[in-house]
């Protein structure tokens, strides 16, 4: 877990019209912050003096310079954010994109969606290093086998955003349970192959919700038994819409079981212990995890060391107890000095 | 596109209680269909005498002989849907789908859901003959390319039944387009890699109505004004959605662009003429088509002929020249007679 907690180095690049100094306050309390012009930014990439985790490029002055710097920045696998002037056409967001833009931004742009698009940036690549150890093994060419996990890593992530989009309380949850699973599951002694399928298993686990009816699944407030009965059906609709993906059964297994309980009470089939499936019970517990310490209508969230210990209580009737006591060795490490962490902690903190 | 239209074979094996005669009355009209036991069935696979399109195996007299059958018509790649005794515990359901099963049913079961799964497999298998000819060249072991694409279109054709889950009337559009887009998109002389970006992007176009609002996405009857502007940023969410799958970029561009019009009166973009990406303008095409040969709350289905003239109408204005031509010869072959044909026509007739 050596890079997870890593302080991350952004760069800003080519800004104009004080973008720079915007971004980099809005930044500098998660990240390490640095700005440069686009030819010193170019030759620092040039004699490999400096490999940033994440390029914020500015496309509105120097634009055929900007878009030689992207090519370099994709063949080197360096996720970059285009920022684009407002009421541009469309086609210079499609000539970034297919450029190798991770993503394009239009100028101005609100503090949350900028820190939204940044968030989901690091989610990927950490997840990426966790599994794949990206970051040690820098290769410029990147084998077919890379090119299909990346490609199957990019659709479900999306596919989750989507999904929690459905709920206005679950923003980004589905990536959150995702790497919190991953987190879990590589210190359980899981391979990268299992890591990968866990992970992929995790970003779908609440892909019945897409079948809810809007009116509850966007209810302020508590919810009340029928309403309550009618989300407990998301397990059994997201395991049908699954089970037809036969070459990764583990994907619906984990949506059908992430709310059984070890002691036998969950739902929908009252499974208990070992009976669930291991995957199922890892995203259980970070699926619980994330939910509260992540803002809710009725009450505020929960900080790390609440909500370990919360889990801590759950050993053997909630939770599964060896995962019990991985995940409060986990969430120790994440704990500093009684700080009201987040997950944008997690993402930043060099704990 | 020689066995799109060649009539299927279905093998009902070792059915009692009378199933055999109720699935060969419903599927008789539309398929082949052949009554067999286990063991006759079993020495005509092993004489390689009988290779039908679809098999339904009854999981409730003789379980382990049908359990070495299942692993036998998984390795010869026919596509089974298993028959269980509803009240029977989740166990066996499982061990079908792991042991190779496409799909599982519980017995009684409703016509229209049989007929849906046995759709719902054609659906697949044609398109794998469609871009990969796998009918022609059976291979007993299946490369890994071969795994993937499988992986790929498992995924994005569950995730599309969910999408037109959401919208009471497009039960199965999702597909439909699909089919009708990679049937166009070969016959426009499309290589193999470009038909399969083709299909997956299909699949995926309408994935911006998953944020659309249940009250208007289900209205009965015909849109106001007001729902229909909302209605109309489908494509735009859908394109943010998938956006960030960067090596598949078509995708995201399909789902922007497939309601825009040859002649620039489309949204979102008002894109005109070939600025409109080539798939978006197939789908385009497919989409309308599917939506006319539809049921709709407030009108019947038009038959192919009449959704061909109507294609023909819009040459020049909502369609691309060129891809209309194509479309009515496409659109020729399969009427016959002036019969009302539908979507399972296409898949059933001999044409």
């Amino acid at each position: 877990m050596k890079d997870l907690s890593a302080t991350k180095l952004i760069a800003l690049v080519g800004m104009c019209d004080g973008k720079e100094q915007y971004l980099a306050h809005l930044l500098a309390n998660r990240m390490d912050v640095e700005i440069y012009s686009i030819k010193k930014f170019y030759s620092h990439l040039f004699e490999a003096t400096l490999y940033p985790d994440l390029c914020f490029l500015d496309m509105s002055e120097d634009v055929s310079r900007s878009f030689m710097l992207l090519g370099s920045l994709k063949t080197l696998n360096i996720p970059t954010i285009c920022i684009l002037p407002s009421g541009i056409g469309l086609a210079l967001e499609l000539r970034c994109l297919s450029g190798g833009a991770y993503d394009v931004m239009y100028w101005p742009e609100s503090k949350s969606e900028i820190l939204k698009k940044t968030d989901f940036i690091f989610h990927n690549t950490i997840f990426e290093q966790l599994v794949f150890d990206k970051h040690v093994n820098r290769e410029k060419h990147v084998s077919d086998k890379d090119n299909i996990d990346t490609l199957m890593h990019q659709i479900l992530s999306s596919l989750s955003v989507s999904i929690d989009a459905k709920d206005s309380y679950t923003q980004g949850h589905s990536l959150r349970v995702a790497l919190y699973s991953t987190i879990l599951g590589k210190e359980c002694g899981l391979d990268d192959e299992s890591l990968t399928l866990l992970h992929y298993s995790a970003l779908m686990h609440d892909i019945g919700k897409i079948g809810m009816p809007d009116a509850v699944l966007r209810k302020p407030g508590k919810l009340s038994d029928e309403e309550r009965k009618i989300i407990q059906t998301h397990p059994t609709i997201g395991y049908d819409i699954l089970k037809t993906i036969t070459l990764m059964p583990d994907m619906s297994l984990v949506a059908r079981f992430h709310h059984e309980r070890w002691d036998g009470t969950g739902y929908p089939d009252g499974l208990d212990g070992v009976d669930i499936p291991l995957y199922a019970r890892i995203v259980s517990i970070a699926d619980a995890f994330d939910a509260m310490t992540s803002e809710r209508s009725y009450r505020k969230p929960l900080t790390f060391e609440e909500a370990g210990k919360e889990i801590l209580a759950c050993k053997g009737t909630q939770f599964d107890p060896q995962l019990v006591e991985i995940s409060s060795d986990i969430i120790q490490r994440y704990i500093s000095n009684g700080k009201v962490l987040t997950f944008d902690d997690v993402l930043s903190t060099t704990a």
